[in-house]
């Protein structure tokens, strides 16, 4: 996919932080001054980018990000700090900007300290091969067990004038809601100031990073940035403006979120799991990721087994209150649970026939109201205990 | 291991609800009148088993407990409830007694209505050959995934007296707090009212079987019975055998959990995770199963991988106040971190040679008060994924 968004440049090099010279340092480089707004992990054990950037972007503005992968600065103290702090200032030098106007961002091994020199010597080479076309190699660069780069463009149009809405994200393991080892970059040439961007980013944060799950596990080094530098000449202060970019916001997100959920560490299988017919969308929302981080129900799916009993199980212990014999289980339309007992063979034949696609949805019906709440999540294979078995051999 | 219980006989046969002609059907009786006493599940969705024995014994009273594997009898319904008190009223026959002093429990899938006509047709024989030593049988007449059949026998010494414990239980999977797919029978001649019993089991199942995990769910049958037939002559209303007979459950209780973890599906590792200086206990005992349950975290230990990032990871989400600039973690006495950082390459090379042994305590110091909890957990291993996806198969 070709992913431009006008006024912005980015690139990516091989620092040597990662083995076998594959790109490991990214950058994204507005031309002109944007607004930045950005959502961060609710971790309380906070990588050095993240505190940074967290008071910088109070600001409401931003030039530049550099991104590592390879090493996450995370449990590195105050020489972490320091760490982050001199791989920005070495952006802010090679870009002519001021070091404020710098994030940065690391992903990978937790507990290591980076590699500033590498860094610092490789930052001007990067800054100078910034282009338009660049976004792929930075989508590259920040990917640690990311099986495929991940990018998203989409345009919206306005009374004959076009936005650009384009974004790279990374992560494949470590994926909850608030957001897990993931980073995402989000560019637009919409014009708006930091409040209202960032009630629009949060809006589409919650209906797709947050709705997702690969493990269960959230990270230190979480976030989502969004830059917007108004190039466009459209603003979110127009209603009609403000409406369809919300529209395409989301839908890049949601699409990005997806791809993260497609690349989940080993998966086989994307998995919608609807619950409907709840008293509200927080007990629907528990009992969706209940279901959705148990391994005996990620295992069953993995082994194409319709195992609903591990499904009832796992509702029964979601902590929201049910009446098992009213519940409805059905895989896309094939009704497997009806009122809390089988529905017999034939129906479960026909939804093994489900589980061999690889992508469906399982809806459960609770029948107590009328709320619901989706949440997107993958198998659980013996190649994710590969991965994470041997993630820093 | 010789089980035997003055006062109790116990059996099993194959009565093909399992394939493979396996022992699937097993029984114990206490000759003479008895008190009984259970811990049940929490999982709102509760198999008819759970649902029978909740009500009879109320009454404080059992003479014999019917158990099968190979069927949970659970999201089964009325005839589900029909089918167990059938199975409960065919032993009463067999054994002479009445149908309320049976108690019953299933294991094994959930949704299947059970082979009632098997069983009923198994129970005469099975009754037959009730013997002191048949406890060995029922263990294993109660095994699913288990690799290995779990008993334990312990006594005690009161004044040149002598009572005994001795407890069977199955379960390898679906294991977290309040129990699980775990089924657990205990016996004794010791003498007790079902309130001071029922204590004393709540007591020892708190430290034992709610304390463990092997993956984070819980199940629709999980049960803990307690059966007192008083031969010992030895009573609870005295201080001195009440303190003697808490200390020998509490440890058969342990000893049987610790089989469990140690059975855990593809377990390769026995791992106590022990958090101190909490400022209370429930944060404590938080942290440490938000570490055990870590699919990360359990993954590593499988690779034999010093990956204490994935630990501070989860410390992080627990939902409990830390500040992780202080923060120690050792593997047994190897510190791995100090103050929330690394002490180095040495260490970790010191640690990776502990993450070898099968069996070490992994301890995170907060420094935020002074208790703490010991959660006992397991490795998670490509086998564990293997197991699960074909289980029904």
């Amino acid at each position: 996919m070709n992913l431009e968004v006008p006024g912005f440049v980015a690139g990516a090099v091989a620092a040597g932080i990662k083995k076998d010279d594959k790109k490991d340092l990214g950058m994204i480089f507005s031309e002109v001054p944007a607004c930045a707004v950005g959502v961060f992990t609710n971790n309380q054990v906070q990588a050095a980018p993240v505190l940074i950037d967290k008071e910088r972007i109070k600001a409401g503005r931003c030039r530049a990000i550099v991104a590592n992968s390879g090493n996450a600065n995370a449990c590195t103290g105050k020489r972490g700090i320091e760490d982050a702090q001199a791989v920005a200032r070495a952006a802010a030098v090679s870009l002519g900007i001021s070091e404020e106007l710098v994030l940065v961002a690391s992903t990978g091994v937790i507990g290591q300290y980076l590699n500033v020199s590498a860094i610092e010597a490789a930052v001007p080479k990067l800054a100078n091969q910034l282009s338009a076309s660049g976004f792929h190699d930075l989508a590259e660069a920040i990917m640690t067990t990311d099986t495929f780069p991940k990018t998203v463009s989409k345009q919206g149009n306005i009374a004959g004038r076009t936005f650009t809405v384009g974004a790279v994200a990374k992560g494949a393991g470590m994926i909850l809601p608030d957001m897990a080892t993931m980073l995402c970059f989000v560019c637009t040439d919409i014009s708006a100031g930091p409040d209202v961007l960032g009630d629009a980013l949060k809006h589409a944060v919650a209906g797709s990073f947050n709705s997702i799950t690969v493990d269960g596990d959230t990270s230190t080094n979480d976030m989502v940035l969004l830059l917007a530098n108004g190039l466009s000449g459209l603003s979110l202060e127009e209603l009609s403006c403000a409406t369809a970019f919300q529209e395409v916001l989301n839908e890049t997100l949601l699409t990005l979120a997806l791809q993260i959920v497609r690349d989940g560490e080993g998966a086989t299988k994307l998995v919608a799991i609807q619950v409907e017919g709840a008293s509200n969308r927080d007990d629907a929302r528990r009992i969706a990721y209940t279901i959705a981080n148990s391994p005996l129900v990620k295992t069953a799916l993995f082994g194409e087994d319709v195992n609903w009993g591990r499904i009832m199980a796992a509702i029964g212990r979601a902590g929201v209150k049910i009446n098992p014999e009213m519940i409805d289980i059905r895989f896309d339309s094939v009704y497997v649970v009806s009122n809390g007992q089988s529905t017999g063979k034939q129906a479960e034949s026909e939804a093994t026939a489900v589980l061999k696609s690889d992508r469906f949805t399982i809806t459960v019906d609770l029948k107590m109201g009328s709320k619901g709440a989706v949440v997107h999540t993958c198998d659980l294979s013996t190649d994710y205990v590969k991965i994470n078995a041997d993630y820093r051999s």
